[in-house]
């Protein structure tokens, strides 16, 4: 069996990016979401544990300190990262692996795990990205404008990703993230054991 | 209207190339076929404009002067080339265009065309290879043995390419050379713009 990938998925605040991954994972199989470790507080829904590892700031230090952490970063005051048991133990056993981080964990990501895929889930417009944040209600229009303010900035350095993929139809977005997945797997890096293979046995 | 991409294919004698681009010509629109021009004589079956451009070494040569081929390269005694204002048109009509041809060939267009996407189809083992050449039955057996002994030199700088496709199943490997082409157009590169655009709208 071979290992999986690694997926990594950024996107505008309000691109609908966690919309997006549940979809996947209820969608099809052989994928894994990773899990973050957050001290930000739960949202009204969120569970332990499946949404985040809700942590304090003191344990989210000793997590770095024990090097825990494949990349972490801070965002709006609090910190995000990503455990890296969960991510090693589910490439091993072959499933290609879902990170949701913002591009600047990404980037770091990216030079520990040269092989990740790096996707920036984009809606069509500024419009569409607008009435998202303010249709989800889970905010005041205070944080939803600083928000927005920030969004432009969200996306610095979206130029060494590898797709943007857009979110207009969730269904349509959906299908292309698992499509790209299954034809990255076609990669001459990941097949080359194939043509070996056959040029061994031409030329024995 | 975007312009289309350019599909380089290429892969091990037998491997089925031939009979996959039909299939992807046959199965979906927004496709065209480079066709090739040639030195090597007409197998039965062949017509002039479609299978190839059949030419003679003294017209090759005067196309090869008049800079009308993006690429030729000779193989096995006969010239090889890509007439160059077939793909332009074609690109600039949005149409995605396939070539297919052999890889040194494709690294000289590669570097014409740096964002041609370069796929090798191979069979799934040496075996089905051997068998499959046999079974076409336009060849001799000494020609067929001269082409398995040929076969582990063809892939010979396949390192290069973008992705390797497996024909196992020619249904299976045909809409998975239609979904790369259509995930490829998800590439950062082509869709910069949207970013862009929404970042522009956000900041005035």
């Amino acid at each position: 069996m071979s290992r999986g990938k690694l997926i990594v998925v950024s996107g505008f605040s309000g691109a609908g990016k966690g919309t997006v991954m549940k979809e996947i994972m209820n969608s099809y199989d052989n994928y894994a979401l990773s899990v973050s470790a957050t001290t930000r507080s739960p949202r009204p829904g969120e569970v332990e544990g499946i949404s985040y590892f809700f942590k304090t700031d003191d344990e989210f230090r000793q997590m770095i300190e024990k090097d825990e952490l494949i990349e972490y970063a801070g965002y709006v005051g609090h910190y995000y990262g990503t455990p890296k048991q969960f991510v090693e133990k589910n490439l091993d056993e072959g499933k290609d692996v879902f990170l949701e981080i913002e591009i600047q964990g990404a980037l770091k990501v990216k030079e520990k795990y040269p092989d990740a895929v790096l996707m920036f889930i984009t809606p069509p417009d500024a419009k569409t990205l607008r009435e998202r944040l303010v249709n989800r209600g889970t905010e005041s229009m205070d944080v939803i404008e600083k928000r927005l303010a920030r969004a432009a900035e969200e996306a610095n350095g979206v130029e060494a990703y590898d797709y943007i993929v857009i979110n207009d139809n969730l269904q349509e977005c959906v299908e292309m993230v698992d499509r790209i997945v299954k034809c990255e797997h076609n990669r001459t890096s990941e097949r080359m054991s194939i043509i070996n293979s056959i040029r061994n046995d031409l030329t024995k």
